[in-house]
């Protein structure tokens, strides 16, 4: 196993400690557990908090979200392991401003217990919660460390467009109705070209043929629907594609969200490739691309290979898409 | 090879139409050759154009620094090969409004010259050229396709720089010395831990072992200036900071922006963890870090690895570093 770190125990706590060294004037990070990345200014007085967390290894999300305009705060969690109760109950304890707190929650078994049982401590200690779970992946119903679908690229759509509506000032339901909205009109599906290798086993997590992909894979290298013989960018989008547009609850004439995810080892200009695959069929379908996103945004470490999340759009959803963020890994509208 | 292409002739055609339509609204994009991707509004009438190009595979570099506060325009060879003089000088041409152009030339051998020529035609035609070359590589003083430093990381502080003095309305001889007092100010050097394989040759660009590292990697796979055993990231750190501090045109005092490029294939948990301990050898040499950028900006293919640039900052230098900027892969400073 070959990685830029110190040693397999290490991992999340050096990165972290990279993390508030990049951006200490911006966050707070707690990088030795309960790990915590919090925004500086938090808690913002009278807005909804938002917080996320899930095993780490994917990144950018949950902790390259934290700023004005997304998350208040991320819990990360060993590689590929949920954060506890205790460090979610820490995060939102530190980002209520008297609002309320959403946790944005990704299906899988170990966070929704987790979340859950965050939720019902932080009541106890009169924190409102909501929850909003993601479970957009089509790929298979129920998977390795799921009952139900995962949830993958719709959680940073969320995460964005949520973090828009409490920025705005809108009500605890408020904003827990826009990002149930969100992951109930998003649809994703993945593919990988290589496994993932996990610090601690430093074995790949599956073994895969040098001519062959994975079709369906789960960010945790999960086992997706088939294997196949490797073939052209345009057959990949196809099959990924046509899962998410017989699932999408929507069709000809809507305006969606397309965006292309990298797992963390598959350059750009791949990407781009796959995006104008998907621009193709989406044209296709009659679907209008109104905005997009093309690039690694949540990862499976050094995985090679992509994923699509495709969400349908409303003019309230466009706005909060549109809408200022300011985080270390999405920036956009704001001056400073 | 297991990449997501459709055939490996057609990798920058296919990734440029991903670009027009991911980013149409704001890029003209010729994905035909001679390839072109210009800012929809250019030519900015009085404003100094820049351009620059390149072999393609170090995305995003250059096309995705398209845009208001940096490039004009970029120029993308093939897949490691230099664009030709002819799709220069469409370049500089499309973008000069009256006050001149400023090549940003990387420099391997076959760039160098081919924009030499592309300034001599333009010049001809009666635009105004300026050329600011990067060598900023301090592994090798020769190298495969360079005679002298390559040019690698500085290459898009550059562009981010002297791009925000354009905007500024400075002079094109006053943008052009912008961006050499950047290049000649920014030392930079990388590290491989796998190749990368250019889709032309389907093969691997050169063999490491499994437990071994390239230190001194050029960003084509080039040698760098030894092999060794794959240490812990203190360690790689240490291999790269030490020879870029040993030729720093500075020292103790002075302050810097540090900025750790993964080459493609690397994820981002793994660069934070780099950056820690260049945050770490940097306070010990009395640097202060005042900015940083972390992240996949001048890649090489899937390569795994990364390298660190270091940038001696002055007031101008930083004021034009916080500037805005809209471009697909860097934005900042920018309200809707």
């Amino acid at each position: 196993m070959k990685k830029l770190i110190n040693s397999p125990d290490a991992v999340v706590a050096d990165a972290l400690r990279g993390i508030e060294a990049a951006h200490g004037d911006r966050l707070r990070v707690q990088a030795e557990p309960p790990y915590l990345i919090v925004r500086k200014d938090a808690p913002v007085q009278g807005k909804v908090g938002l917080v996320s967390g899930g095993g780490s290894g994917h990144e950018p999300l949950h902790g390259g979200y934290v700023g004005p305009g997304m998350l208040d705060a991320a819990c990360p969690g060993e590689v590929f392991t949920s954060p506890t109760p205790d460090q979610m109950l820490a995060a939102t304890k530190a980002v209520d401003g008297g609002a309320g707190v959403v946790h944005i929650v990704k299906n899988y078994t170990g966070d929704v217990l987790n979340f859950e049982m965050a939720a019902e401590l932080a009541q106890a200690e009169g924190v409102e919660v909501e929850t909003v779970l993601t479970s957009d992946d089509v790929a298979v119903e129920d998977s390795l460390y799921t009952a139900g679908r995962r949830g993958v690229g719709v959680t940073v759509l969320v995460e964005k467009i949520a973090g828009a509506a409490a920025d705005a000032g809108r009500s605890l339901q408020e904003v827990a109705e826009v990002g149930r909205r969100v992951s109930a009109n998003g649809r994703s599906m993945g593919m990988a070209l290589t496994p993932c290798i996990t610090p601690a086993s430093g074995e790949p997590s599956f073994e895969l043929a040098d001519d062959e992909v994975e079709i369906g894979i789960g960010i945790h290298g999960e086992p997706g629907r088939h294997r196949e013989k490797v073939g052209p960018a345009s057959q990949v989008a196809e099959r990924l594609m046509t899962p998410i547009l017989n699932d999408l609850p929507f069709g000809s004439g809507d305006r969606v969200l397309a965006f292309i995810n990298g797992m963390g080892g598959t350059p750009l200009i791949e990407l781009y490739i796959v995006y104008a695959e998907v621009a193709k069929i989406a044209q296709q379908h009659g679907l209008a691309i109104e905005r997009n996103l093309v690039g690694n945004y949540i990862t499976s470490l050094e995985m090679q290979g992509c994923s699509i999340t495709l969400l349908k759009l409303d003019d309230e959803l466009t706005h909060y898409w549109d809408s200022p963020v300011d985080t270390p890994a999405l920036r956009w509208g704001v001056s400073k």
